[in-house]
């Protein structure tokens, strides 16, 4: 096939995708225009093999440790995952690897209920059982009810900081001290939260990173809010011990182990997170929540305007609002070209106002929504 | 940070990246042009979540037909992963996640001891015994340790297409037999070979694809010789039902359900891959490995009119070379500006020979370890 018909091809294909504009599904975007231009700059580089690639290797160091500071720990241990799913994987296996060489078996972990899925695919692939706690009726986990599932083969707790269907935060202080006393693990989710909560004007009643002593891992997402490329996620340790459970020795590269879960990996996502952070730094990220959250006020208003209530008052860029046939409404939406989803308990229209969205575009849907409800 | 300053710290960090006119010892490349094209055109595309990107959709699933096709098997079931240690991961996950259902536990799979690393990695995730097959003089399997080691709880035999340190391909038409007699699932980790394999000049001497009928599942990586962009691994099972183990319910996204390792998913990766081999076709891809093949042919006479012989003759473009003091031929190379890599038994030279070496760098190389060795 010569380029021109290959072009014609790809443009095909292109025009099928939808773009985000009609999108308020997604907690992914258009990365950051530096972003793209730094993914491009390193497209070959692969930091799974990061002796050959000595400038990535520097940046996912600087990453790592500007992200650390971020989150309360300038010092943490870690590295650039595919995303949340991995460095979700990756803090467990790291604490069930710890307890498997104790002659721990049988483990278990408790999640909230409102965890995201791949908790699930986890339990799968790791072979642990993954019980789940309630919630209080602002949809957050229920501290009691971690403590009555805990047992002698519970191995980690997990809070989420922006919890992905209601964009909620978990009382993490309270599981933080939990996990004091008790001496258990506790891995903290803000894949999607991490670039949120720290620039929230109420960011102090959301304490979830490693000011809390009791936090041993965070994941959080470049190419969610971090406005990078996809594929960017970060796992942060506060020992270095437990990112050591999760080295194999790689023979024929140029280092002799690797913590990834996988073998080659993108150098070009790193340089894109890297660009992002040095380019946007905290007042540019700042401004990007700002902006995210005057949006998501501006939904809700209009929503309840129209009498229709959010599930719960919105604490980070989610919209989650109460209408009767949910799904009837989000295919009515659809067929005025726009994509919403769904929550599962309570049923609810959901929204992710991410930075691609605009005020005309919450405008426009608003009017649209009001047609549907009507 | 404004974006000049940015600029020349990118340019800096780019300065410390080898070029891979440097590299000898990597299984990755420069991705092609229209690789690098389509990537950047899908660069906020996220397979993860289908519905919103039918056209990268659509793309993935013609690439799977594609690439099933040169496996000899059209019809098979599988998807673009990260690369080839998630392949291989969810094709033991796959086998394992089945037996388990039957009620088996302690269960052991059986690699060549040549098998890469992530073998290892996959055994420590997945709860799994890895037994390891002696090889014979040419460093391929013997099947008759494979099925030595073999016992009531084996659940997978795998045999490597392309083994990473020698590019040797086993003997998989023998390990195929034995998977029929015994019902045993086979995977094949042609991650390297599988595109290159189907094109060499003697390629019905490595049977190693879907026309073996005891071939279960295939790894291959488009970012290796497929000339795709990173993360672009792929895995192909013969029979659906393997890639339904690999299910997970997906709430809130468009579809209902996933089978990838992790949630988002790089869109830009798989229209890279669509690209290429659209662009390329067969035609294309034996020309890329004909010019790997022949420089290789040119490698290895020059270093036998050193007197210095390979360890195998090159089955497919991985050079070893046996020299005396491994490693401080490897220094004193490097000390010179080229980045090779070692084999462990017998230890040797290895030089990867991809699509960015030239003749030039052939020659050039040739000359530096004839200085080196003098």
């Amino acid at each position: 096939m010569d380029k021109e018909e290959l072009e014609r091809l790809l443009a095909d294909k292109k025009s099928k995708d939808l773009p985000y504009t009609r999108i308020l599904s997604s907690m992914c975007t258009y990365p950051h225009e530096v972003a793209v231009h730094a993914h491009e700059m390193f497209i070959e580089s692969n930091i799974g093999d990061s002796g050959l690639f000595k400038g990535t290797k520097e940046m996912e160091d600087e990453v790592i440790a500007i992200i650390g500071e971020l989150m309360g720990n300038s010092n943490a241990y870690g590295y650039i995952t595919t995303g949340g799913t991995e460095s979700n994987i990756q803090a467990i296996r790291a604490i069930r690897n710890s307890k498997r060489r104790e002659g721990l078996c049988d483990m278990n972990i408790i999640v909230p209920e409102t965890a995201h899925f791949s908790f699930d695919k986890i339990a799968d692939i790791l072979c642990i059982e993954v019980r789940k706690a309630g919630v209080d009726h602002q949809l957050r986990v229920d501290p009691e009810s971690v403590k009555e599932l805990m047992d002698e083969r519970t191995i980690c707790m997990v809070g989420i900081a922006g919890t992905t269907e209601f964009g909620q935060v978990d009382p993490i202080e309270e599981l933080s001290e939990i996990a004091k006393d008790e001496r258990i693990f506790l891995h903290v989710d803000a894949a999607f939260g991490g670039f949120v909560i720290p620039f929230l004007a109420d960011r102090d009643k959301y304490k979830f990173d490693f000011t809390l002593e009791g936090v041993s891992s965070i994941s959080i997402d470049p190419h969610k809010m971090g406005m990078s490329t996809i594929p960017a996620g970060c796992i942060l340790f506060r020992e270095e011990s437990y990112l050591k459970e999760l080295a194999v020795s790689t023979p024929y590269l140029t280092t002799k182990e690797q913590y990834s879960l996988t073998g080659t990996r993108s150098g070009a996502s790193v340089a894109a997170t890297f660009a992002v952070l040095k380019y946007l730094g905290k007042d540019g990220l700042k401004k990007v929540v700002d902006r995210c959250m005057s949006l998501t006020g501006l939904m809700v208003d209009g929503a309840k305007q129209m009498g229709i209530e959010p599930v719960i008052e919105p604490v980070m860029n989610v919209v989650t609002l109460r209408v009767n046939d949910v799904n009837g409404v989000v295919e009515a939406l659809r067929a005025k070209g726009w994509e919403v989803s769904t929550t599962r308990s309570p049923e609810a229209l959901r929204m992710v106002i991410m930075p691609h969205v605009t005020e005309e575009m919450v405008k426009s849907f608003l009017e649209a929504l009001n047609e549907v409800v009507r």
